[in-house]
């Protein structure tokens, strides 16, 4: 890894409003001043550790080589609950013990473990361990710090099952939808590698007839389907919302009937 | 240009919760560390391009020099349309070719003209250039690379109506409200250099008499008139909201009456 | 102060969505590229100048030494106020003269005091100074210069109540819910020197026995009162929203019945 700026990538459920992420990155600057902080993404919903592990999954191989991830969707925070550190495909990935780090650990073999062990000499709350730990912990090993001086090596970490597709038939794929973006575009679970061929979509009484290469192939105002830039499928509608115009929400079961 | 740091400011409308800001700043610091990226706004309403041109408008004579702006808002994604650069007044412009720049191109004689050309080697979604396309095309530009890699000089660009006011006749201005900032504040069409002398302003059933030059010249809880800080006419309500208290909404008509 | 990298906090009311901060932050780097400005909160309930104080003392000692704070809530903007300048352990806080830097100027005996008198010699708005005044003379100090250039020493400056709790009687206190985070935690008003010994709180038709040190100490769905990292009691549901289950808004009454 070059030593040229070291880039620190924040995932939380932090929310735009709040004074939590500043503090954060507060904090980091005291302990390298001249990290890169990047946002990665505040608005996961409150405590959701299954967005917060498909976000990381779909984003982490954007940054540069060496990125340290913190990822802070901590229901159990002053509980016993750990906190990981991750190595692998070159990045370092810090989060709690509950399964948001369990899809990068999963599509990369090789990862190395570690528990952190660093704790403040004073003044650890149990309410916002992302100031207290993980964000003097991102910025030391940022300005240079070997991560054994916080961490001690395990062999292996639990793994979590993230909630996702599953088979119902040779021909049938369950899924559900997981996330309403910006946009209104409604995310599944059902990944790329699962559809192979023609397909046929249903989500509540809306059917899609195959799966479109861009909103712009369908014109506005139509539903359609489409892998969307994280691999993912989703329901969107062109130029409009399909949250709002089909009645998505998260949750809704979304069924694709492949026709080979 | 001094090559000191340069800027790279992001206006879009994907919004405060989303990872697609994040991501493009990841693939920026791939190809420029040292780049100081600015959020010039995420919340253009979704798709409107109109919002984008007034906000790129208002906003870019403040940055240095050398800026590098990436607009994406960019509701033909994946179809045919061009990707376009402007070089104008000391900065540079990137923006999907629907109007987005056209406001700046009209206020700035002697622009050059460039269409993208710049596509990944592999791996190009049909649904988010801006991770694909403009940020790497920032990145390296910010990195120094010259511009002719990655374009083609163009003549000229289609340029694009947004919506304006209008003189109904020779004392009275129609426009309407194009925006509710934050504060509840509404801001319209109606440019400053289009409003000379004293002027009687109506929107629903409010009636306004006079123009004032800041909130606090009216009493707390009163409605007023007062251009804003990028030279429109807004209508607000001193320490309120005037959406709230005055029921105003995008779209609404304004009209002025001139008294001269 | 190492003049290594100058850090500039922002605390404004101007919510995630508009292209306020963005503007300030282009200013910014006109005069100071180097900076590293870090957005300490910018969703501050519109004008509430409380929150803006709270928000900064609960967070500006977690900033490296010689932060520059522009706190931006300033619903008396085009009015006579004035804007105040603070030199305090360590740190400048800049501000408007409504109240935001009270609470930080009572717990810093040996403050110094300052009225900025800088004005842009052409261009300055009625309706937004923090472009055309904050922004600059943050980023001249973070450059370097002397505040003395911006700004002329004053004796003392304004202090301003911000409404806190009161006790009641020698073992109640009364206080009131002022903020409700993303988490829908419900922070009261009420500071940890307060309460001393087992306490009993009582808000709406809720009852909680004792103090938890975590959310986790309860069960999920459990109420429960703890002192947040801000050393402010505050209303919490474990993995739950206090605001939704238990209907909590700001305004709303707290008392704290001790024990001993």
């Amino acid at each position: 890894m070059s030593r040229s700026r070291p880039v620190i990538a924040l995932l939380t459920d932090f929310g735009p409003n709040d004074n939590f992420v500043g503090v954060m990155k507060g904090v980091i600057a005291r302990h390298c001043p001249e990290a890169n902080v990047i946002d990665l993404a505040h608005g996961i919903p409150p405590q959701s550790v299954m967005h917060a592990a498909l976000a990381l999954l779909g984003s982490y191989r954007y940054f540069p080589d060496g990125t340290i991830f913190a990822v802070v969707v901590d229901p159990g925070v002053g509980s016993e609950r750990k906190i990981l550190a991750v190595r692998a495909a070159g990045y370092t990935f810090l989060g709690p013990d509950n399964g948001c780090l369990s899809p990068v650990v999963r599509e990369n073999k090789g990862a190395k473990f570690y528990e952190i062990t660093y704790r403040p000499a004073e003044g650890l709350s149990d309410t916002f361990h992302g100031r207290d730990i993980f964000a003097p912990v991102a910025g030391m090993l940022a300005a240079g710090r070997p991560l054994e001086d916080f961490a001690r090596e395990v062999p292996a970490v639990a793994e979590y099952e993230i909630p996702g597709s599953r088979a119902v038939s040779a021909n049938k794929i369950a899924g559900s939808v997981v996330y309403i973006d910006t946009f209104g575009n409604a995310m599944t679970n059902i990944r790329r590698s699962a559809v192979r061929g023609e397909a046929k979509i249903r989500v509540g009484k809306t059917g899609i007839d195959g799966i479109s290469k861009s909103y712009a192939e369908k014109e506005p105002g139509r539903p359609l389907a489409v892998f969307n830039s994280f691999d993912m499928l989703e329901i969107a509608v062109n130029r409009g919302s399909a949250a709002r115009e089909l009645g998505l929400k998260v949750g809704d079961e979304v069924t694709v009937e492949l026709k080979e």
